[in-house]
């Protein structure tokens, strides 16, 4: 048995132990009043309506898609299809369901410390919502390892460990040969990638529409506060939150994980390949080395993160809760830093077992793995930088909001554009440094060391959406304005984290897909020399890849767009009709917003879903293999600055409504009541504009790109085998 | 003596002639009362001054750039860029000078006839402002090709047509290996580059600026309606017109022009030098004719424009704007689609003279121009039907203005970046169709196609900023709404003309880059070859072209707002301090907005000029030709999505303001005054928006990918010999 087994299969069982632990010990406390918990139930029902709804969508759809899979390559791809879209289901239910679950429970929290008058009410209150958080965080690292560890034991040990050399000689019933370890690995993580696109989307859809329709009407109509229980909309927004940015957000990194362990993993198989019959082949003793490290470093990382978590959960409580939250992280990175230099010292030492590309001997992946690892945090630096309201971009922003709304969006657009150079320097800066360490393996390495410490991640970002959730509550439930205060700090500190989440996701989905078009290029044989940029059907599939990219970006903010439009609708409709609702004698209808909202996001989610599904496809079956490489090649480039600064305009305004807010008792004092109340609605309308760019547009850009990479990979050698093309210029 | 000499000297003279004699023609009609004639003083001298402060700056730095290149090159490298220089400045001169003096006498042309009850009233002024713009448009097809004659005649006869072994055997003191030839040609095309960036950047920001700082004050904040002479802004508001719309807009045309015919020339050079030494080399006799061809079907196009532009001024009036202008376009292209078959038969047919990437024989080159006509009159009216408020897109937008501005923005952004996936189908199947033709030859070709017809569409462009002009002097000098009304009828048909103009340049404009592109992979030799998608210096350059153009696109964006931004609190400043403006018994200051405009636009617009001229050198000399080929790569990728997505946004939320106020009475009757207020500002943020969009960010990415291209073929040379990454790799 392979070291990797045991480090893997204890990471798997340990954080699957761990997340069920902290499940059962949020929900053993206490909920508060009657009123809490009828809220809180109201939020339950919605979130599982929708992912049951959405369920419902998703089944047939990978359905179909595995008999397809099944029958034209093996049932193995099929199987390892739908195994990957019901780990990251798993993923993503338990999540959200600890996390519904642990919302009010922070309110509560909050609430008994105020009462008590705790000294620690803060960081008790932190504790259960990051607890809340580590359920989604630890599920992600578990189920995604479990599964890919099932096929390397089902699939990897029949095909690549007892016999290397099957790699090379499978051939299905219509002649089309293909390895099929790396084509089930990919159908696996083509599994997740579908599941999180409909998560990420549909939740995205939902939970925005519902956000900018409560508050273009409550905020800027009628002047009402965030979260007031008046505003019909407010429940939905509850729930969006967590189908969105929690349920979301899990499936979307843990399909990030799986996309860069994969690519890591296909690579060499590929060169394998190509190199098989050349002079200079690897040997199969290397491949299985270079196959297996990757995931064993992601195990590696699983345990580290466990440690990190516990820690923070099992300390004592401070009232620092940025200190309490990056603890988990350094804590995490530090110990995979050292642990992966061991890995590789292990797995690459010796002079049989590096490989030529290794510039630097067992050490070369390693490094490449830490040029991931610090990329990940400078872009989450960067990301910062562009956002937070305590740096020059965003307080510029803010201080074009007095001279109206569209100088506020154009100087936050043009701040958004500019932050990509940073970034772009960054990702291309790491692509060079891990490539030159390692070769060909270094960029994936980047990506895999980058999400090696997903778990943690993961925790600390759905901690943001909880806190979110547990100021709603307090704000409903009509509680002591100190309970807000607690849920306040905690929410802010979430803020900071899911900008640095954000950039970590968009870095570490773009080195995977990189790393998925190598593989691509590597896996359609001699054609891959082809692949140059003076190649006019390369070109015209690149052209194409921007165009798609785009198109894609607008019909999501076309979807959010139109959500929002029937949720102002809706919610003037009420306050219209329902009479006392603005007075609060009467009760707003919540279900029916969340109703819409469930509606207009699933059934605005599909279309992108096929789009990006299918044009790979065909692409590859008209144009042939250079177009798809083109293709892959613009979607990413587009990708790269659509999420930088879709996330960080967005990012920007939103904070800089919130320092406006903040300077409300000054600027009221120097301008006056109503010039304030426009400055406000301008930044309200900054927001609102930045709400669709910076958690549907951005968030999705790696997803789809990484989805149209997995994609191209598995039916390469399809259609390098039959296209239009080709039998045209014959 | 060729053909080619003939042909494009005869266009030459006769479109110059033609010019002057416009030019003389339209300043001997009548300027009307005396109180138009001083405020088209006052036009005129604030558009002159601005281009003569410009000028104060461009000239250093050309000088600079000059002397360099004379130095590292050959001193015809050095001036042929002045020469370059000189053309674009000398027709955007031209061209403004004559709509300066037409924009008053189009207003007195409607004056006149409405006064004399004349039927066709509406046409005789059409006639004015169209004679008015042919100056421009003829200039820009007159000068670029006098300068490239010339060269031909200079250089080119010595170099390669009295001795085309000499293309192959320059070396310079460095000993460095160069084509004299294509050296000085692009270098050429760099100085009309260099100033078509400057003109049009600079006039962007004017322009922009004093536009969006006399909208944000006088429509939203005071409400008095576009063109109030009570508005400080309104004056530089019609000089930026001129400066912006007229001067810069034919640089950019110019310099597209002869980018592609530059482009054309030297690719086809850049193949004989590979090909010299190989067993398939092309003969010189064939080389010859491969580039003498783009530059003789561009001067024969320029002489079928002078043909259409005379047949439109010298025809008998009607009141159908639309069909006169269309009239002018559709006979030019005819003459131009049967003209360029003729001449492809005389350059090509023979067994001899077809390169073997002629799939077709004579008839491929014709073919792939025909590809880039046609090509770009859909993306013209692909641009039509995603701005123009007759359709769907933007109805839809105009209907979103009444939830807010918010979902106006987001609506807005939405229809752009969905544009963007028509546009690069378009552009990517007429790369992939005209590359069919004739391979390498075929993308060029297809942008001369595109800008054959030059002079003819900067004329139509020209046109629409000079019936601005004339609505804002006749608002200004209160004459009768008849006469306002003709010229809003001008200028709104001179808006659907500018849509398609847009399209245009940039679909010619990334063709041209494509083709430079493609002449620096072959112009660095076997390094060429490495140029794949999977090489990691060439991602990496990928990612930094990417960066570089949003960071530059965001420059800009920035620098419209912070001119905006002082307009607005100049506007105010002078409604405040000013007793009686309001109530339009004092006159404003325009002369200090004129100030502010021509400082701030000037101020801004050197540095992102200086970063798109350095970024490329510094690229290649750090990291070597392979960067600097992903550099281009991903700017041209990025730049497509980002000139369409702005052009079309920023039109269709500019028509959605019209279209909101067209239906302005029956608005106010269903939903009342205050409402249609709220709904009007809405839109007008929206188009204030746009304003920065698609006249600054969107015309200036084809430039400066040009730029970039061009800048690259010439040091390419430099930097394949000799850069940091070869040193550290060795």
């Amino acid at each position: 048995m392979p070291l990797m087994i045991y480090i893997v299969g204890l990471g798997v069982i340990l954080s699957l132990i761990f997340a069920y632990a902290n499940f059962k010990k949020v929900s053993r406390m206490s909920a508060g009043t009657v009123e809490m918990r009828d809220i809180a139930k109201a939020i339950q029902e919605g979130a599982s309506a929708f992912l049951s709804r959405e369920f419902a969508i998703d089944i047939p759809i990978l359905i179909v898609i595995a008999i397809l899979f099944g029958v034209f390559f093996t049932p193995w791809a099929g199987l390892a299809l739908l195994l990957g879209a019901a780990m990251s289901s798993l993923a993503g239910l338990c999540g959200m369901k600890a996390a519904v679950i642990a919302n009010v429970r922070v309110t509560n929290a909050a609430k008994e410390g105020v009462e008590r008058k705790e000294p620690t009410a803060l960081g008790q209150a932190l504790q259960v919502a990051f607890q809340g958080g580590s359920v989604m965080g630890l599920s992600v690292g578990g189920f995604a390892l479990l599964g890919m560890l099932v096929i390397y034991l089902l699939v990897g040990f029949w095909q690549a460990f007892a016999n290397p050399e099957n790699l090379v000689t499978v051939t299905n019933w219509l002649g089309i040969r293909f390895t099929v370890f790396t084509q089930t690995l990919t159908c696996y993580s083509l599994g997740c990638s579908t599941v999180a696109l409909f998560n990420r989307l549909g939740g995205g859809i939902y939970t925005k529409g519902a956000d900018m329709g409560a508050d273009l009407v409550g905020k800027s109509e009628l002047n009402i506060p965030e979260d007031d229980p008046r505003n019909p909309a407010v429940i939905a927004d509850c729930v969006g939150d967590n189908v969105g940015d929690v349920a979301g957000n899990g499936s979307d990194l843990l399909e990030s994980t799986i996309g860069s362990i994969a690519a890591a993993t296909v690579l060499p198989t590929a060169l394998y390949m190509t190199l098989i019959n050349s002079n200079r082949p690897i040997s199969s003793e290397l491949l299985t080395r270079l196959m297996q490290f990757p995931i064993t470093v992601v195990g590696l990382g699983l345990i580290a993160c466990i440690i990190g978590i516990a820690y923070v959960i099992y300390k004592k409580p401070t009232n620092r809760p940025s200190r309490e939250l990056n603890l988990s992280l350094w804590s995490s990175a530090s110990i995979i830093a050292v642990g992966s230099l061991v890995l590789s010292y292990i797995f690459f030492n010796g002079h049989d077992t590096v490989p030529a590309q290794f510039r630097f001997g067992f050490i070369s992946p390693w490094l490449s793995a830490l040029v991931g690892i610090i990329a990940g945090i400078v872009l989450g630096q960067l990301a910062e930088r562009y956002t937070s309201e305590r740096y020059k971009e965003t307080q510029n922003i803010a201080e074009l909001a007095k001279k109206g709304t569209a100088l506020l969006i154009t100087g936050g657009m043009s701040s958004g554009w500019r932050s990509c150079l940073p970034a772009c320097l960054v990702l291309g800066g790491a692509v060079i440094l891990a490539s030159y360490f390692s070769g060909g393996y270094g960029s994936p390495m980047a990506a895999v060391g980058m999400l090696s410490f997903v778990a943690a991640t993961v925790t600390v970002d759905t901690y943001g959406p909880i806190s979110d959730n547990a100021g709603g509550i307090a704000e409903m439930a009509h509680l002591n304005h100190h309970v807000r205060e607690i849920t306040d700090s905690l929410d802010s500190q979430g803020n900071t984290t899911a900008a640095i989440g954000k950039g970590y996701a968009i870095g570490s989905g773009v080195l995977a897909a990189l790393a998925l078009m190598m593989s691509f290029t590597e896996s359609i044989g001699s054609a891959g020399n082809s692949m140059t940029i003076t190649n006019f059907i390369l070109i015209g599939g690149a052209f194409m890849g921007v165009g798609l990219m785009h198109w894609l970006s607008g019909q999501m903010l076309l979807a959010v767009t139109r959500n929002a439009d029937q949720m102002v609708e809706e919610v003037r409709r009420q306050f219209r009709e329902i009479p006392g609702l603005m007075e609060g004698t009467a009760k707003p209808d919540y279900a029916h917003c969340v109703r819409i909202c469930t509606n207009s996001a699933l059934g605005e989610m599909v279309r992108p879903c096929l789009v990006a599904l299918i044009a790979p496809i065909l692409g590859g079956f008209v144009f042939g293999p250079l177009f798809v490489g083109g293709l892959l090649l613009g979607s990413i480039l587009d990708s790269v600055a659509m999420a930088t600064s879709t996330a960080n305009s967005g990012g920007a305004w939103d904070n800089a409504k919130k320092l406006i807010e903040s300077k409300e008792d000054e600027m009221i004092k120097e301008f006056g009541e109503k010039r304030y109340q426009e400055i406000h609605a301008a930044a309200v309308n900054g927001d609102t504009v930045g709400d669709g760019f910076k958690d549907v547009v951005g968030p999705n850009q790696d997803i789809m790109i990484k989805l149209m990479s997995t994609m191209a990979l598995i039916w390469a050698p399809v259609f390098a085998a039959v296209n239009l093309f080709d039998i045209v210029m014959k």
